[in-house]
């Protein structure tokens, strides 16, 4: 395998004939899942009983996007150490307890990238006082009605499959 | 917005900073939803109430994936027409019944991809005869009993989110 481009936070090699991106610095290709590159917060609100949606600028596509609160599991922190950090980054809120984590590769033919999605009670006021300065982003509380309302915008992998599965 | 890679499946560009991998030629960033460039099926088959998953083997980690079946959409083919040769291509089954589709961006902060996911009945015989060379994939149907088995495996992103919102 050869690395064909270096950047910061984005790699691409070549292994065997087959260009993917990755985050993580690689010798050769990795399936280790017990590191995940990021975690998204799937989020129930305790007081209220809705779900934390955050709305994103994304210089990909130059447009907002509706999300899960998500970000990278940064170098020795826990994937829960990780989503507490983000959650309260993100919206100011409060984990305070997990019903379920599972994994996946949300887009294996192009990029190497292992998601870690939690399922999780929140509690707390919302802030955006702790947001990283170079970061676009609004906090919302969807409730079924608002899930049905912004089926048809810009939405992220995560929320599609809740839409799909009726999971609101 | 430049471009700073040029590879024949995967482009990355640089807009303002952001670095960002794409299957698209693009002048600016583009946020139109209206041709993903991938489609997921999430399929039901009608003779076993059996969810279709394929195993594929992926050089991105040098290892096998369940996954739902998935691909490109090919240029001046529809969503719906990708859906099926797809299917078709990978598990030899026919594409009978539409009951949803939604449209995702399943990892943003990395990559401007765009899929749709269809779910739907689909019915017929299992076969690879329609494989493509350079896929190396084995086919399965799942019952609940399966989804839990293979949770700890690894999965791709829908599959991920089928299992966490128990939607199988």
């Amino acid at each position: 395998m050869n690395k064909v481009f270096d950047g910061k936070f984005i790699k691409l090699y070549n292994n065997d004939g087959w260009t993917f991106a990755s985050r993580k610095e690689l010798e050769t290709p990795s399936s280790d899942t017990t590191k995940p590159d990021a975690v998204c917060i799937w989020a129930s609100h305790i007081q209220t009983n809705r779900v934390v949606v955050v709305r994103q600028f994304r210089k990909s596509i130059n447009d907002w996007v509706w999300e899960l609160p998500a970000g990278l599991v940064d170098k020795g922190e826990s994937l829960i150490q990780a989503a507490k950090r983000e959650l309260f980054e993100e919206t100011g809120l409060t984990l305070v307890g997990i019903k379920d984590i599972i994994g996946g590769y949300p887009s294996i033919g192009l990029t190497d990238e292992y998601q870690a999605i939690i399922r999780c009670e929140v509690h707390g006021e919302l802030s955006t006082a702790n947001l990283q300065e170079n970061e676009q982003l609004t906090i919302h509380m969807w409730d079924e009605h608002d899930f049905r309302r912004h089926r048809a915008d810009r939405i992220d992998g995560r929320l599609a499959m809740i839409f799909l599965t009726g999971s609101f």
